[in-house]
Formats: C-alpha cells, structure tokens, sequence
C-alpha cells in the first residue's frame, strides 16, 4: 500500500525505516559499515537487517530476505554483487519499496555485458515501480537525521548539519566534502553518491529535492555529462526555488576527460560544451576543489542576474599584501576589481578611516579598530560602486577577531554581498563568518574563484526540449555543397552566388554573375575539396573556366576512382572582408545542439580559439561569443583600421543556431569561411557543409 | 671592535645582543610588541631597551640612547619614525653596530621627499659600514633561538622550528606563512620582511645566509622585481649549496603590477619578464600562495635538471575520483601524466595487487592495505618508467593513517621522488608524510602547481654580469633602418638587401636586384612608416619607382612638415615565407637585456602570444622559445603543409640576444617582420629598429 504523502525525496533522505540487504557481521567488511554508522550515529527510524546465511547480525536480529520483515522498508540499500542486486530490486518491487541503493559494480562500466545488466537492472526497477540509486554508489548520507545508508569508511565519525546538499558521480569524494566542510564548519543537508545513474540521475536526484527546506543550496560534482534534460529540468526548478548550484566538473584537461569515460563508462563532453551547458543551467562552475563548499554561501547572496556591464568588486583590508594577491587573483580570472571614488574616499575620511587613493581600500594606517573597520565597510556597500565587496583581513583574523571579523560578520546583511578572506590560518574566524552569513575562504584562490563564479551566473536559459543527443552516425549522410548552402539560405543566412554547372557540358557557361569566378568540384564524396585539387579560384574567363573544370575532372578521378564528377559549383570571387570566421552547428551526444564559433583560418585551431554555446541562441548571447574569440578582434576596427559587421555576425550566429528547433533533422553544419564585411556589407558564407539524418 | 668570526648573518638572525630603540610600555602600542614577544618566547640573548623618555619599560631597565648600553649590541631594531631613525643609525655607525632593522616607513615608497630621505639613511649606512633591514620592515624573525625582533602582531603565539628560511617584501605575507605553516606543521629557521631594501635586498639577505646549515630551503614572497643582479648571485650560490627556492610572485595581472608599483615605490617588470628571470635563476615559480611553503619539500627531492625530454609523472591511488582531480590539475600545468607500462602492470600482479589498465594506478580493489601499498609504490618508484610518483590518498588518509600513509613515508627515499595529495581534510598525515620527508600537499591545486614548478626547473644560468639596467630614455637615439639593418647583419643576422637613394635624385637609380622592389621612407624621425605613407611595394619598374619616391616625400611632409625626407631605402620584393616572426631584444629596467619572440603579424598581439628570455641564449634556448609561440606552429609543418627553417629562425634569435654581450650600447632592437623560408632557405629580416645609448 503506497503512502501518497510520502514522497520519493522522503523515502531517499527521511525514511521512516530501511533495509540493510547483505549486511555482514565482520567489522573488517566494507558490507558491515552501514549498520555500525546508523547505530553509533543513533538514527532514529527502525533498521532492519536482511542476509539469508545468518539469524543475527552484530547482536541484532536478522531477515532471510525482504519479504520475511514485519514492514516494507522506505528505502533499502542493496550490498550484495551485481547478480544477486536484480534479484533483490525484483523483490522490492513486488513488494513495493519505493526506493533501493545499490552498492554493487559490474554494471555499465563493464562492457557489452554490463550494458545489458544495467539493461535488466533498470528494467526491472522501472517496471515493478521501484526508484534507484545507484549501482556503484557508495550510499546515500543526512547529517540532519542520522541518517548513514553509506559504504563510504569516511562517514565513521560526526558529521555536521546544514543546509548544502551534495550529488556526486564519485563516490569517495562525498567524504572527502564532508571532511574537509567539517574542518571548515561548512555541513551538510544531504550527501548522494548517484554512481552509474542507471536510473535516478544526478539531476532527477536533485530536483526531487528542491522542496526540501532543510536544503538552500546545491553542489555537485561531475565526471562526465550525461542526462542533460533532466539536469536542465533541475536547473529552471532550482532557480525558481531561489536555492544556487554550484560544480566542479572534471575533464578541463583531454586526459582527464578520457580517464572520465573508463571511470565511468559514459560518454564525457568536450569541456567547452560542458562549460556551455552549466552556462547554459545558471550553474556556478569552479575548478578549485574547495570553492565547490565554499562558494555556496556566496551564491545565496548573489542571485543569477544577466548583466550588461561587467560587475565591479571593490577590495577593502587590513593587509595590502594580502589584497595584492586577491587583485591578482580576480583579475587573472577577468574579474573587474574598481578603486573607490574619491566621493568614497571623502566618506572614508568623514568617517575618521584614512585611507590613500588606491585600487584597493586599505585600512592599514587606519588599524584593524572594530568600529572604523565596520563604517568602511558600511561605505562601500552603499556607495552604489560595487556589485561585491571582497574584504581581506590580515594577521587580526587569527589574534583579534574581535576587530575586523566581528565588523564583517555585522554588515553581513549590507546593501551589496561581502566575501571575506583571511590570509592567516584561522579556521575559527571563518566558522565565524559562515555562521553571520559571510561567504569566508580559506585561500585566495578559491576566493577569487568562487567570487568569478557567481558573478558570471544568469537565469537558466537551457530548454529541455531541445536537448536531443545525435543519433548514431551510420544513419546520417553529408549534403553536397549546394544543398547545404540552400538549406542555410533558408535559415535565412546570406550565401554566396553559385550556379551548378554540368563537367561534361560543351557549351558556353552562362554566369549570372561577372568573372573572376571560382570554381569546385561538386560532390557529397568530397567533403575536403582542396587537398583532391578539386578547388580553382581567381579564373578570370569562359575559356579559363572550362580548362579549370576539366583540370578539377581530371584531379578528383585521380584523387579517388570512386567517383565520377558529374557537376561543379561555380561562384563569384569574394571580396576579402574584415575577418573570416567559422560558424558550426552541431548535436553533441552530451549537450545537445551546440553552437560554435571561431576565427576563420589557420588561428583558430593553432591558438584553439573558439566558444561553444548552446543552440538556440538570442542576438546578445551571439555577441557575447563575439566578444570571446579573441581572433576575431579585428572586428571592432583593431589597431584603427576598419570594423566588421558585427549585426551580420551574429545575425548569421543567431540563424544557423536556430536549427535546433526548426531542422532537427540537421545533426552537423559548418560554414567556413564566413567573410564578414565592413558594417552595413554583411557577411557572407563561403563554403558550406551539412549532415543531416537518414541515408 | 669588531668581531670577524661573528658575520652580518650571525648577526641578524644568531645576535648575542639585541637593543630596541624605541621600545614603549603601552601593550596598545605596535612598538611594545618586540620586547613582550622575545620574553614571552624566551629569547636567550641579551635585550636592550632605548628610549629617551623613560628610564624603564614594561619592568626593564631602559636606556637614553645606544651610546649608554653596557656593550655594542649585534642586532638594532629601530621603532622610530624615519627621520630619529636616520639619526640613530648614525649612531650604529659610531658604536660599530653590524646591523639594524628599520621599521619605519615614510622613505622610497613617498615621492621625491621619501626617495631624497632614503638616499640619506642609505649613504649613513654604507658609510658608517652598518647593513639595514628596511626601512618599512616588520621585522626579523629566527625561531630556532626565538628571536622575535618584530612588530608583526602574527607573531605574539609559539613558532614551529624548521629549515625554511622566508624572505618576503610584503611584511604581513610572514606572519601569515607563520600560521598557515604552524597548521600544516612546517616549521621555519627563519623570516624576515625585507621592506624597502634601501640596503639588503632581498637576493643579498639570503646570500648571506646560504651557509647557515639550519636552512635547507627558501621560500621567496616579492612584489616587484629589482636588484636582480644580487637575486642572480644568490640563484648560483643557492644551486651551489644544493638549497632550492620557489617564489610566488605578485604582478600575474597588470592590475596587481600596477598595485605593486604604488604598494612599494619600486618599477615592477612586465610578468613575462619576472618568468624569464625566475626561470634563469632556477627559481620554481608557484601560483598558489600554500604551494610557497608546501613546494620546498618537493624540490629538496627533485634537484634542477636540465631536461630534453618532458618529465613524466605517474599517478598511484587510493581513490579514483582524486587521482582523476590530479590528473586534470597536473594536465591543465602541461605536466605529462604516463601510464604504467603492462611490465609495471604485471609487477603489480606478481606482487598481488590487482590494477587495472589506466592512465593511473588504481589500488581501490586492492584496498587500502600496508604491505599492498608499499610494494606498489616501490614496483612504480624502481620501474624507470616515471620521474616522479605522486600518491593521491582517499579515506584511509583520515581515518586509517597505518594503512596507506605509512607505506607512502616508508618509500620516502625511494628512487623516485614522491609527491602525496590527501583527498580528505587530513592535517595529522600531511604532518606525518612532512616529517618522514615526503612532501605533502591540502589541496589538489597547490600539489599540482608544485609539481609543475618542480619539474620546470633548471641549473640558474644568469649572468650577473649582463644584468646592466636600461639607461634613462632621454639619453638615447633610434637609427634609421639602413644602420639598424648594418648593426644587426654586424650580429650575423640576414637581412634583406637594400640600397639607399636620394630622393631629388634626378637619374635612373640602378639597382642591384631585381623588380619589383619595395620602397621606404629612410628617416629616424619615422619609426611608423606605414600610418605616414611612407611606403610603396611590389613597384614594377624604374619609371614606377621614381613616382613612388616623390608620392612618398610628399606623404611625409603632408605627414610631419617638420622632416625633410633626403633618403629612401630600396629593397627586393621578399618571397611570402613558411612564417613571420618578431624578434626583438631590450635592456629592462628590471631584469636587464631580454629577448622577445613572437609572431609576426596582428596575431601575436590578438592572442598575446609571445615568449621572453634573458639575453643572451643558447641554441637550445632559443629552440624551446619557438615551441612556446603557438603562431608558428606553421614553421613545423602544420596541417601538411611545408615546415619552416627553424635552425636559421633559432640562429637569429641567438645572434639578436648576444647584443647583451657584444653591444652595451644597444638598449632596443626589433626585427618585425623576420620572413622564415622552407629549411635551408633561412630567416630574412624585412625591417629592423635599433635604439642606442647617447645623443
């Protein structure tokens, strides 16, 4: 009998009672953790304890099997081999458990074979109503009720309560945050290790807990990017919710990436289109390991917001050195750091605080006196200057908290969020700071960090819908070069010119259009034209013309016997523009449809110059990835010589994205080169490439 | 009478006798903070107190002045502001006192006033034969006697004793590598706040104590770059005494160079150039602040060597999602992660621990277990196949320290060098791996930024000598580009044939090259020929060149009425070249003659790609410099097409750097662009800017 009332979320993180299938009674065994964690830690529901060899485990009575206890359990955590696990799934859901954690391997990651056990794993569950987590998780953890369904050895001690929950796809780290939280006075709302997500994913998990009030905020970490519509689904309810999520993802090195799919047997995104898609979900992403606990309470303070101008952060401190690292650090990361104005400064002095015209407000001369420290700081929160005010505290963070931290910890609730850093060791000054509301950070790094991260944070703009993955690549087939230029033109993208002239044609070519021309070959087998000499340009008459086209004729059969050119595009040639540029469309496995844009050329791939958003975008995104690729630079009139088109641009961004929604049967397109023109002129694609669908 | 056994470095950090000039009874007051510390620490030394106000402080006797002190003390910190100090080091002078310590500031760092002031104190020193620590000093510091001359309020706690000795231009950045060392248990045999280095730089301080046998290593903490000749000193003799050093340097962003500039008066050199001294010195360079004092543990293992192949490190764990946190960490630094070899594989079988074929060694199945460990660590450390093993420790770092921890500090004199990263909060075993002389790292950033640093370095090869700084600009002048080009072919670099012609010449010019050629206005007054119209190219013929010249005369003075244009250059038109490259060369007010390559072209500056070396380099230098410059990735074939003479590019930046030596009269040069052909066809300089000394 199914309690309504009771949903998925509680069964997960607050069951009335749980199971314990393959519990053993060997304290040597990684199988007899949970019972001795939920008993020293004194949760309070009823556990009860199933293995068929033996009557009683560690002094407590002992089921054959599920069916044989007194109730059915709202969540069982499953630690027998992979076998076995199916059978037990099958039992919970005749029985109807609504949720199971399965601590075995052998699943996905293992192979053909593995495959089809998750297969029958999922199956099973699905059909018989039953919700998993798992396999290979090391446990599902609640610090607010004791509850320890957890393989995990780190969990053997206290654990703090709090307010952030984590979901990771690695099981060890969930101790290590947990640990390194404790050191820091950070706890925890809940801790999940989701593992092989063969059926809840890290997104699925998270967003059946958005209503729990005890949570205010997320933290996930990641190996490889999978199951992004729920992700996205999660995203737009978090938001909504008000509650911010932070990750820290692996993969920002290819072998890392690589190392992420043995781990875990998924398929891992390029890191650019990870980068998009978090962008994409308004997700905080760092990549120091201690920003993921430590930039949440930054994160309640700061809501996504889309900004037109950068944010300005304003430094103040008692220790010049120290804010010296802090300006190195934001502004190695593009983080704007703004000096006070002298109307500040007159505050400032008004205020009795002497502080020197400077990019940082230091409080030195002045001293670390409890009062002055507070009136600075009240000053430059309400000075409409900043967006974020990052205060730096010197050697009194450890000897005198009385002095500045207390001031800090007062104007927590201040017009404008404070993030505080102290330069010396002093873990209780940041417990102190955590407790008043003060985002506190133990390094200057995952302070500049977590600081870059929140203020790049927009609303969630990711669309679940247009999450489609690319379907195998056996069933889709390359366009030729005047099918994909036309079914570009109809995106509304300007192409160039071009007639189809036939090779064996004898006739004079009639051009709509004045030579030069140039001239390729015009095969859906050639998509690399120019390493086959099937590519002529400059050609300045009809007699050129047709010596070209023979030529072409002659090169591709010698390129390869296969094909027998039947046709050749002919175009104008092409005024040079102001820059060249490539613009890509693709559906990645992982993120979706993606958009990508890079300088035309050599450069791009030499300086790996480009930027990847999701598909579709609107105008401003476009001129966001404009404004990226540094290549392309030359568009607003480099070193005094002509601007591009910029409107063109991303107009031509913005049409070529838009076939996320209007031709999902496109899977692949690539316009390079675009040649951008001066403003006014436009810009126009050159040569043009599209997979779609089908054979 | 002076002492001759006794050194400046005995003086300053083993004094027999101390005197504090200015030392007050207020515990509010800073200047009470030297006497409470060495008491409260138990200094074993002798302590004067001097101040003309009163006969006794906090319970001691006080003296007038130094004059009435019983004995010469070896070590005066002067509390006074800047002008009574001048007075009293005047009076060291008299007294024969080896060394004081200034606190005050109001010298260097306050405009043509404080410069004039420290000029004095400087000329008062040298003359009377005292060294000064400062002015604007914190202090200096020697736990292992206690001696706590100091007025940093970090220091009023119990110190750690080690043999890390810490120089820092930034006096608050000791107290707090004092605290951030004390949780970490690193201890240190010394640290002094180096202030305006009016007298000790901070290169000669640790000069002198190179010798001292309690120092094993130095951590380096500067703000701006200067007096890098005695830096270069101390670089050879530290290499010499087997003692490595690691700096982390403020100025990543130009933003902190700025801040820098005004924090201490002193020009800070451009980072790329800090990199290029750094590196010629043997210095390992970190970017986290707790790698500053993590990182020494490493290099006492990993001496400077030179390398001709990348360094490859292996990675061995405990828990999966760590090492693959490092990987990504050590691969985003370009550090090469390698793979066990299926040898190293089936030594892990023989020795009965089951790893699978990764990019790391995964113990997890194996478990946690002593013995396992350790053989583990030994079969990779004995293998040949790494030049650095880092563990990467899961759980058991926290709770079970015997298993993993202890097999990773019994291989700690292993073949191999090991570096540990402990995924949890593990303060207590990164103490344990500190002691047993492993080095230890709390975060995965910090272990990986070491690490890098580590593996980068190289025996210093700077040359004091070429260390001349950049004369005032005023007494310099530019050649035009026909006695540039004289002085750089001088050099043996190819430059582009030329002849000069007047420009009312009225017959035929008679060249002794071929049309087309390129011409150019010859005048020094023109730096910016090109936004002058003062060049022509691809002219065809005589007649054609004869118009040129006179539309280029007439562009000129349209231009700049104040230049007569009596001179052109003439030249053949160059070939297009695999490549185009900017070679330059310059004496930098900070780190002496440099040389810069980067591509030619808008590109280097669109992506800020360019690579800085001091001058002069060697071949394989100058090698490594053209693999740095991402744009002339053309130059080894990229994409297919033909490869680039990099001996003649190589051999051009060698002959351009040995200005350094052949020409101090040389302050500029710049070769922009220098045409690169296929191997064997050279390097060809197309045009060329020389700046010299004089009027």
């Amino acid at each position: 009998m199914v309690d309504t009332n009771h949903t998925f979320a509680d069964s997960l993180l607050h069951p009335r009672s749980v199971a314990i299938v393959g519990a053993s009674g060997d304290p040597a065994k990684t199988t007899s953790r949970p019972q001795r964690f939920l008993r020293k830690a004194g949760y309070a529901g009823t556990v009860h304890l199933v293995n068929p060899a033996r009557d009683e485990v560690l002094g407590e009575r002992c089921h054959p099997n599920l069916t044989a206890l007194p109730e059915v359990p709202d969540h069982v955590y499953i630690l027998t081999n992979a076998e076995p696990a199916i059978d037990t799934v099958r039992e919970c859901a005749r029985l109807g458990v609504p949720v199971a954690t399965i601590l075995a391997s052998g699943f996905g990651e293992e192979g053909p074979e593995g495959l089809q056990r998750q297969q029958r794993l999922r199956d099973t569950a699905r059909e018989g109503g039953v919700r998993l987590i798992g396999p290979s998780s090391l446990g599902v953890v609640n610090p607010r009720n004791n509850l320890l369904l957890t393989a995990n050895a780190a969990f053997d001690e206290e654990l703090l309560q709090g307010d952030l929950f984590v979901a990771s796809q690695s099981g060890s780290i969930i101790g290590a945050l947990v640990s390194r939280g404790k050191a820091r006075g950070i706890g925890f709302a809940g801790l999940v290790s989701v593992g092989g997500e063969a059926d809840i994913s890290i997104g699925t998990l998270c967003a059946a807990t958005v209503d729990d009030q005890g949570i205010s905020a997320y933290a996930l970490f990641m190996e490889s990017l999978q199951h992004t519509d729920e992700l996205a689904d999660f995203a737009h309810k978090a938001h909504q919710a008000g509650k911010p999520v932070v990750v820290y993802k692996l993969g920002r090195s290819e072998e890392a990436a690589a190392l992420s799919v043995s781990h875990t047997g998924a398929l891992a995104g390029a890191d650019s289109e990870s980068d998009a898609f978090f962008r994409a979900c308004g997700f905080a992403r760092v990549d120091q390991l201690e920003a993921l606990i430590e930039a949440p309470a930054l994160l309640r303070k700061l809501p996504a917001t889309p900004r037109k101008e950068p944010a300005r952060v304003g430094i103040i401190t008692t220790t010049g050195g120290g804010a010296a690292i802090m300006v190195d650090q934001l502004a190695t990361r593009d983080v704007k750091v703004v000096a006070p104005s002298s109307t500040v400064l007159d505050r400032f002095a008004e205020a009795g605080v002497p502080v020197a015209p400077n990019l940082i407000a230091d409080l030195t001369l002045a001293g670390a006196k409890h009062e002055l420290v507070r009136s600075a700081i009240e000053i430059m929160q309400n000075s409409g200057e900043f967006d974020l005010v990052c205060f730096v505290i010197g050697s009194s963070a450890r000897s005198n908290p009385e002095l500045a931290v207390k001031a800090i910890a007062e104007r927590a609730e201040g017009q404008v969020p404070l993030a505080a850093f102290a330069l010396p060791d002093a873990l209780h000054t940041l417990r102190l700071l955590d407790n008043a509301g003060v985002a506190a950070f133990r390094t200057p790094e995952a302070c500049a960090d977590a600081i870059a991260g929140a203020l790049d944070r927009t609303p969630p703009t990711v669309r679940a819908d247009t999450l489609h993955g690319a379907p195998a690549p056996t069933t889709s087939r390359i366009l030729d070069e005047a099918e994909s230029s036309r079914l570009l033109a109809d995106q509304g993208i300007t192409t160039v010119d071009s007639v189809v002239l036939d090779t064996t044609g004898t006739t004079e070519p009639d051009l709509p259009f004045d030579y030069p021309v140039a001239v390729k070959a015009l095969s859906e087998a050639l998509p690399h034209k120019t390493e086959a000499g099937a590519v002529a340009l400059d050609i300045p008459d009809a007699a050129s013309l047709r010596t070209a086209i023979t030529r072409i004729t002659t090169n591709v059969a010698a390129y390869d016997p296969t094909i027998t050119l039947g046709e050749v595009l002919v175009q104008p040639m092409a005024k040079p523009g102001i820059a060249e540029a490539l613009v890509g469309y693709r559906v990645s496995p992982a993120a979706g449809p993606i958009v990508l844009l890079a300088a035309g050329g050599i450069y791009a791939e030499l300086y790996s110059d480009s930027t990847v958003r999701l598909a579709p975008v609107d105008t401003d995104t476009a001129r966001d990835m404009i404004a990226d690729v540094r290549g392309l630079g030359t568009l607003s009139g480099f070193r005094g010589a002509d601007s591009g088109d910029i409107d063109a641009l991303a107009d031509t961004i913005v049409a070529i994205s838009n076939l996320a929604t209007d031709r999902p049967d496109v899977i692949e397109a690539e316009i390079n080169p675009l040649t951008v023109g001066t403003p006014g002129n436009g810009a126009v694609a050159l040569d043009a490439l599209v997979r779609v669908t089908g054979r």
